[in-house]
């Protein structure tokens, strides 16, 4: 809510997104969005995404982190993840970030509503199978959250690359859907004697707390303070 | 994190949910629940939810606001959303709420984590046909949010609750799965001259704007400072 400015970088060739038949809006559609920065800004901004895929006909709906390099966003995980082994087959998956801003409270509950910024982007997932480029993409999730902790950190181990498995979905068929703003009530409702607005709704985060193991002399960095969700 | 306390009431009779090949956490176990209790509490600490279904193969998951009445969960919308007209058909569905506790980290890369409380549901949507038992769970969404506020409101007219879908599903094959705490990091990492801990994150709500169009003499009522998500 607070700092919408791009943390990732901003691939400059593609243009923006072309609505499909599966991820145009039809219904309120001044809500939907297809351009690359607004759906960039709602993927910088979060952390958690929820990604869809099916097994047997069973839909699953799995909540993990994500980030994203260029055009291309990524999760990861164990590799004995029942998920990640399902998604590097290359599956069909649906990729959605929800943030959620505010209660919109009207002077009906049907015109009651939420504001939020919610992206879905519809593709197939990729293995990151090649070494370097998974090394590159879970340093790249290190500094998204935490800048400047990863030469800190101890260096993974070929042992511990080999039991993370990394995914990649590259942004294709994808919109943003975002609300904002006040309650938009029947003209004939405005004099109701009820209060109406909105209740601002933030991810903050807190003091950070420190391991029971740590060694009393080790301070906490600076970038706790800086780090920024929703 | 703050409140965790059951804001919907408890259905005293059923037991807890017996965990099946599908729900059944095979890696780390101990972070799986399958007592009514937690799963509970994470949906009634919870507003929005992200529900997967497919059409012609292809997953889709939508963010929506549910809310809990005894043993099932409710979400609704617009009769025209193509996700609730697909669902009224009965199809299955996978219901996921999760909250975004922390972010945990770890000395090393890959034991760095997020504590985070999490329900997945599955099982196959219904519409809630009957006129009474739409208002009733609509009215039920409202006093979960804002309680005392319904019988303030204009009340739903016929045609806005035929305009209205309502779809429940029953919870049934549940598994909640929580982690909580500090990282755990190998032993030998230990000494590793880096901070180590969690930066506890929350969803907090600001001050309520008040509608612009709103009527400079109406208060906003005490129910405001009441509400409590996440």
């Amino acid at each position: 809510m607070e700092n919408h400015t791009l943390a990732g970088p901003v691939d400059p060739s593609p243009g923006d997104f072309s609505p499909t038949a599966r991820t145009r809006l039809r219904r309120l559609s001044e809500r939907g969005h297809y351009d690359r920065k607004t759906v960039y800004e709602i993927l910088d901004a979060g952390l958690v995404c929820h990604v869809g895929y099916v097994i047997d006909g069973q839909p699953y709906v799995t909540a993990t982190a994500y980030w994203r390099i260029g055009g291309r966003i990524y999760w990861h995980g164990s590799a004995a993840s029942k998920m990640l082994r399902h998604l590097k087959g290359g599956v069909p998956v649906c990729f959605t970030v929800s943030l959620l801003d505010g209660l919109v409270l009207a002077r009906s509950g049907f015109h009651s509503s939420i504001n939020y910024r919610a992206v879905m982007a519809l593709g197939r997932a990729q293995l990151v199978a090649d070494r370097d480029e998974k090394l590159a993409a879970l340093t790249a999730f290190s500094e998204r959250l935490t800048p400047g902790r990863w030469p800190e950190l101890k260096p993974p181990s070929e042992q511990e690359l080999k039991a993370t498995t990394v995914i990649s979905l590259e942004l294709e068929e994808v919109a943003a859907k975002v609300r904002t703003g006040p309650p938009k009530d029947d003209e004939e409702d405005l004099s109701l004697p009820v209060w109406a607005g909105v209740v601002p709704v933030a991810t903050v985060l807190g003091q950070p707390e420190a391991d029971p193991l740590l060694a009393p002399d080790i301070p906490a960095p600076a970038y706790l303070q800086d780090i920024s969700i929703g």
